[in-house]
């Protein structure tokens, strides 16, 4: 057998497997309850009607459906998702550029290969979205990381990065801002308005793209008074990224990205070479759901199921807790950030968590540049109602354990 | 408006837009006939079997069909894969890894990705698959590339290559012989056991990688006693890749490739990053569709299909085309490959033919290194019996005015 060593390349030899994710692969067996996933509720996919509609447009537009696309995607869809996106208040002009990626996952890979070089800066919140930092990283990005507060990312402080990066001669390097402005994954913070102008304000003063990444506003079950950064961008410096994962079904794995066409077109001859294009199936289901009214007419039955799953979720919270732990209030989304006492380490608490039976991902996953040892995300989308109460209770459990013995 | 420019990383700056793909762009519109596509002819797509089945695996597998699913795939498909792969004469053993791809595309991508570094070689056929040239590029790879014969890669030159770059000392940088074996895409021609044994051989002997590329085989539609050389592998050396385009349908981009455990974890590393992983739904579909038989039984249709396609272009090339002009005869696949006299310059050639009302892609596109200016790659699996008649026709017309004005 060779030594598959001397074939690896650096890229795949600086990726590092996730300890997390094999610590929960294990317990995830048992009959642990799991916090730590970003799975939505499955009762929320609208199975009979996609089911049907599968069958409809093969039938209906087989020869199509069936057959390769264009990398951009299959134009039924691409038209009937810019009717749709207005619809739902994200201003996608005719002049913008709009592609169907697998996932939006795929889109913050090309935003990485079309738009950054090895050390170039990535501004984001903190804690920020995983699978972003990771794409991020296969090109090599270095971060800048905003703290955040209960209502998101501190302009205030995004400011004041930016200015002393400016007068340290680096803000060359920095190429955008990535943010998700509403129902935050992982923080369920949803950024106010005013502080939607005023980084968009930055933005335009010191040359950044902004690279809106936004799965959540549409099962948002709070209305907040926001506008997607894309709606509010006078200038075309927004590529703003959505997925049908959440409002149809994440084994679709159908997102898209639209920005300035001069910017899709790029990160277009990048997708060519990954995959040629995104399934044209996929494209006409979606395309269907939209236009039969599927996708409409189902979104509120999804606010209410995450709606009261919040409501669980943060009711268990302030009966379980013990004093000095704070978490954040989402209006939407998957998930809830917890801040406990300065003197907890959080991967020390999954270990006792696990003993209890139960798991969430430790905060610090989240903070690319370290830090955050004492935060953890939650999420209330997939356990059942019965599963967060009793999953809140062990964690709590744990958790005063914990500081019982470290306090004593 | 920002300039945008300032934003472009160099890996997208190093992607050129294809001027052929610009040129069919336009052509393709009108009432030309193009012999330039790669398209299967969807009259072989199973449409009521994939029409049903897709009805039937959302109602009866919905909630993991509709969800989020492994990386690596779905544990269904890739079992039922595992087990089909055996019955086509394809060797995956149980210690193997095997990944579900978006497309083989995707499958070359990740090859890339893991295991090439900038100034890495590969070795490949001459002219070679231009999706591969593609996508090892976007790793910076350089290519060392054999001649072929109408069997296919010349293995006697392989060895004078590697032996040279031996003494060169440039043999540490060639990781990997990257081939189609099988109905080669472009050339059409089928390596035989003999070729294939001394291929691997030859990676053995310089501890190199061997990516095959096999999306053909399954459709040939004259048996060659040939095995895949994956089959063929006693070393753990062969990264296996295929796809369900061409038994399927394209339009699932579903794709998969099987080799060592080692590599594919690798693979599996870098794929995680670009798209969590390949849609549940088309790998249930799939699944589905081999363990309901209806690709089995399908199968002779599309050879059949295909056979008489390729039949129909071959006659018509020895009707049309005057003498010097030589061509494969592919016994599967989607191509002819045509040599025209030494003097022909396929891309003025191209031009000629356009007004005449026919395209086909300038073989030279397929030779990474430069050359292949008196070749030509023509499609025979899209077009109708009388387009490819015609089409011919057209071509050889255009050929004789060019060749008559230059020898004139």
């Amino acid at each position: 057998m060779p030594r598959y060593d001397r074939f690896y390349s650096t890229l795949v030899r600086g990726i590092k497997a996730s300890d997390i994710r094999e610590l929960l692969k294990i317990v995830e067996k048992g009959g642990v309850i799991s916090l730590a996933g970003g799975l939505p509720d499955p009762s929320t996919f609208p199975r009979e009607a996609i089911a049907e509609i599968s069958r409809e447009v093969v039938e209906k537009y087989g020869e199509k459906a069936l057959q390769y696309s264009p990398t951009r995607g299959v134009s039924y869809f691409l038209e009937s998702l810019r009717r749709f996106a207005g619809e739902i208040g994200v201003s996608v002009a005719d002049s913008d550029g709009l592609m169907a990626t697998v996932g939006s996952q795929e889109a913050l890979y090309l935003v990485g290969a079309a738009f950054l070089d090895p050390g170039d800066y990535v501004v984001t919140e903190e804690p920020a979205y995983l699978g972003a930092i990771q794409a991020f990283r296969m090109r090599g990005a270095r971060f800048l990381t905003v703290p955040i507060d209960e209502d998101g990312m501190r302009t205030d402080i995004l400011e004041e990065m930016l200015r002393r990066a400016r007068s340290e001669g680096l803000v060359d390097r920095i190429k955008m801002i990535y943010t998700v402005p509403t129902c935050n994954n992982p923080s369920g913070t949803t950024l106010p308005g005013d502080r939607r102008r005023h980084l968009l304000e930055l933005a335009s003063e010191y040359d950044l793209l902004v690279v809106e990444d936004d799965p959540y506003s549409f099962i948002a079950f709070e209305q907040r008074d926001v506008k997607p950064l894309k709606t509010l961008d006078g200038e075309g410096r927004v590529i703003y990224m959505s997925t049908f994962s959440k409002i149809l079904a994440p084994g679709l794995r159908l997102g898209w990205v639209a920005g300035p066409e001069e910017l899709i077109s790029k990160m277009e001859l990048v997708k060519q070479n990954i995959d040629l294009h995104t399934p044209s199936l996929t494209q006409y289901i979606a395309a269907e759901a939209i236009n039969r009214g599927v996708i409409r007419s189902h979104l509120p039955r999804i606010r209410e199921v995450y709606r009261r799953k919040r409501d669980i979720m943060l009711k268990a919270l302030e009966g379980y807790m013990p004093p000095g732990v704070r978490w954040t209030k989402p209006v939407g989304g998957m998930f809830v950030w917890v801040w406990f006492p300065e003197e907890v380490n959080s991967r020390k608490l999954l270990e006792r968590a696990v003993e209890k039976g139960v798991v969430f991902v430790p905060g610090d996953a989240f903070y690319p540049n370290g830090g955050g040892e004492n935060t953890a995300r939650l999420n209330f989308s997939y356990p059942s109602p019965e599963e967060l109460r009793e999953g809140v209770r062990r964690l709590a459990e744990a958790l005063k354990e914990m500081l019982a013995s470290s306090r004593g």
